[in-house]
């Protein structure tokens, strides 16, 4: 009985393969037989790896893409945070290199009375998580129950925790096998994937970053405007308020890359200190989401607001808060001085004097990674003290008596490896214009 | 360690689906890795399915087609006819309702002294098989090793057998996967597929009868064309005079359909008294062979030499010699009034008068194979004495008091079964042009 139901669900999907493949369009019903069917076992890998790459040719339109949103979202638990007064504001970045956002972003737009309930993931190849970086400061607690999550929120009115396994289980199922059928780079996949996670956690309005260039999913600025025009219809469609900044990849965000090195930059720029790309990205979301919360009715007022909560320190305050309510090391936020350096301090010159034209982001998050800061595979230990701070960064000046950048490693360097962080430098010998962190916001 | 290889071989899968994706040219060594990565169960069907679907939208050039066939031919065995004296002439049809053309035009070539050693196929869902309707023939083996088969050829010019499990191993398994990952109708992926078995047979020379129209792979004459210029391409590149022809199937081949009516349709073409669109494709591509055979040197005297030995009852001897070498009763052949009849016998009449302007040849397909005439999955058995004889074909003037065909069932038809029967005729009213069986021939 069983054996005959799967063959009939197998023959409908053939022809439903055909059907994407031939331009056609899905029903809800095609696309929530589709999708329900792969998460029960009862349609196999072979099969939907061929749909997905039929889609990655011919697309999916906007119902299709709200209806595959709507069918994953709902294939796992959904989060209630009614349990949290007030308007719940949500932001995720798409992924890059030297990314501490959440980090600044989330105690100053809790200082400005806006509650923040974020759910975040953990970094894997070239690109950081937001839960290795909490993670490098000691004792600090990722996991958490939903009651004593909803009970910080309520209280301090910031929480940053692992994502539940029991969310979008459709997406854990599709996003392993796209990966190995080279069917990520689909604008209407990913935007279901974002959007369907973001959904699910359940906040009332969404702010994304979607970052084009090297290292990035998308490729190009034109890429990036799509695929953040499809996740605000998608959002506009299950009526949340949804924006997207397009923010340019093609220089790692700020200027250290490496889980307690941007800790500390984050710290840093809480205190007024740090790099003016991310306090400008940082302060151009969250005027949006400060809006979006309708705490503010302008993008000035937010701005001003938020400027005024770095500058009384209410901002670090609430990273403190966070981190005293999540077991961590409160008296390292104070005092970044006295966080375990690694080892060894290495400065990379460049072999040749000019302005600093482009930054290979993929290849500096990889190096990273390999000097033990990131993940390989996901049982891989990560060492927080590693990383790289970058000193040069598109449009500076660079001479021979100036290092690019410092390496916090845990062992000499090979020289090949040296050699290698070098040659992420690309070198003008004319001048550049610097790099803006966010090129525009949509809406 | 084999799980180590197995993770390397997975990533570079898929930078070679990606590459695919991408439009890209494969090399030799690619597509070698791919065919033999999948063989040796290294390469998941999940990454197959989605590499074939890539190749169903960017195609495979001519350089990679011939890679494909090459790997796929060398999957598995190759038969070695080189014990069989003179050149060994093979055909292969891509497959059609009524397709009885082995039966009659194996024996007309034997009966001109060139050697035919044909392996063949059953039949699975509309089209029938070769081998399924010889069985049909009580008695007839069509099991047979190699030193069998090389005497009998040796001995009289003629035999068709089952074709061997070991050859092409690569499309058995590749065609299982196209089969429930709607990845059929690439004309890379056909072309290589039959060309690879054709390969593998072992014959000298090959011509290819392409079918065109409703229930045929390729729906158009210009698809049709692509893949027969395909196929002679890839022919030649293997040095074997290789040949086309183009045929229309948007009517039964002949007037029987169903297995024994089939035999005994053939019996009477080598009669003489056969279908003239049956002879008519039997002489065209008789003498193409003749020519590729290298017994005649033009088309004419190939095609006069064919009628002389129908003439002379020479084919129809050859034909009982192969019954009698493969121990099926002869007698038969002879008295075709002699074969068990199906019980029921029912003439379906028009409810129009008017002129056949199309038959839908897929639906008599299936609806022989519905009534037990035909396999829906590979474990059914047949009911060889039941069929359609077709009494109008394209062109023909109908009345109500002429019948459409004739059904020969094992039980009394249902009414809906009579009206799925009838529909499969489209009326005109005005007069229409009969259909050539074959529409030109490519070389």
């Amino acid at each position: 009985m069983y054996n005959e139901l799967k063959e009939v669900i197998a023959v409908r999907m053939v022809d439903l393969i055909e059907k994407k493949k031939q331009g056609q369009v899905h029903s809800d019903e095609e696309i929530k037989f589709i999708i329900n069917g792969y998460c029960q076992d009862r349609i196999p890998d072979y099969q939907m790896s061929a749909w997905m790459m039929a889609v990655c040719f011919n697309g999916l339109n906007q119902e299709e893409t709200f209806y595959l949103t709507d069918a994953m979202l709902h294939s796992g638990q959904i989060m209630d945070l009614s349990g949290i007064e007030g308007i719940k504001v949500d932001k995720h970045s798409t992924g890059g290199v030297g990314d501490k956002t959440s980090l600044v972003l989330g105690p100053m737009i809790a200082a400005c009375g806006v509650k923040v309930a974020k759910m975040s993931g953990r970094g894997l190849g070239h690109t950081g998580g937001t839960l290795d970086k909490l993670e490098s400061i000691p004792g600090f607690q990722v996991e958490m129950d939903q009651e004593h999550f909803i009970r910080q929120v309520n209280d301090i009115g910031l929480a940053i925790i692992g994502q539940s396994d029991q969310l979008v289980l459709a997406d854990k199922k599709m996003y392993a096998l796209r990966d190995v059928s080279a069917t990520v780079d689909s604008i209407p996949l990913i935007a279901s994937s974002i959007m369907s996670k973001k959904l699910a956690s359940g906040c009332d309005t969404i702010f994304l970053d979607v970052k084009y260039g090297d290292g990035a999913f998308m490729k190009t600025k034109e890429d990036a405007r799509r695929l953040a025009k499809t996740m605000i219809t998608i959002g506009k469609a299950f009526h949340k308020d949804t924006r997207a900044s397009l923010s340019n990849m093609n220089q790692p965000l700020g200027c250290a890359i490496g889980n307690s090195l941007e800790v500390i930059e984050a710290i840093d720029t809480l205190q007024g200190k740090g790099p003016k790309d991310l306090m400008e990205l940082c302060l151009i979301s969250g005027s949006h989401m400060l809006v979006q919360a309708k705490v503010v009715s302008s993008l000035e007022e937010g701005r001003a607001l938020l400027m005024e909560k770095v500058r009384c320190k209410e901002a670090l305050s609430k990273l403190k808060a966070m981190v005293a309510y999540q077991h961590g090391n409160v008296h390292l936020i104070d005092h970044p001085d006295q966080w375990i350096k690694a080892p060894y301090c290495i400065d990379i010159y460049p072999q040749m004097t000019g302005w600093c034209q482009d930054i290979k982001t993929k290849d500096l998050g990889t190096l990273v990674m390999k000097l033990g800061g990131g993940r390989q595979t996901k049982q891989d230990i990560i060492d927080p003290s590693v990383g790289i701070i970058v000193h040069k960064k598109v449009g500076d000046q660079c001479t021979q008596e100036e290092a690019l950048c410092t390496v916090y490693a845990s062992s000499l360097l090979e020289e090949s490896m040296i050699d290698d962080i070098r040659q992420a430098w690309i070198m003008s010998t004319l001048p550049v214009m610097p790099i803006l962190s966010v090129e525009e916001v949509l809406q």
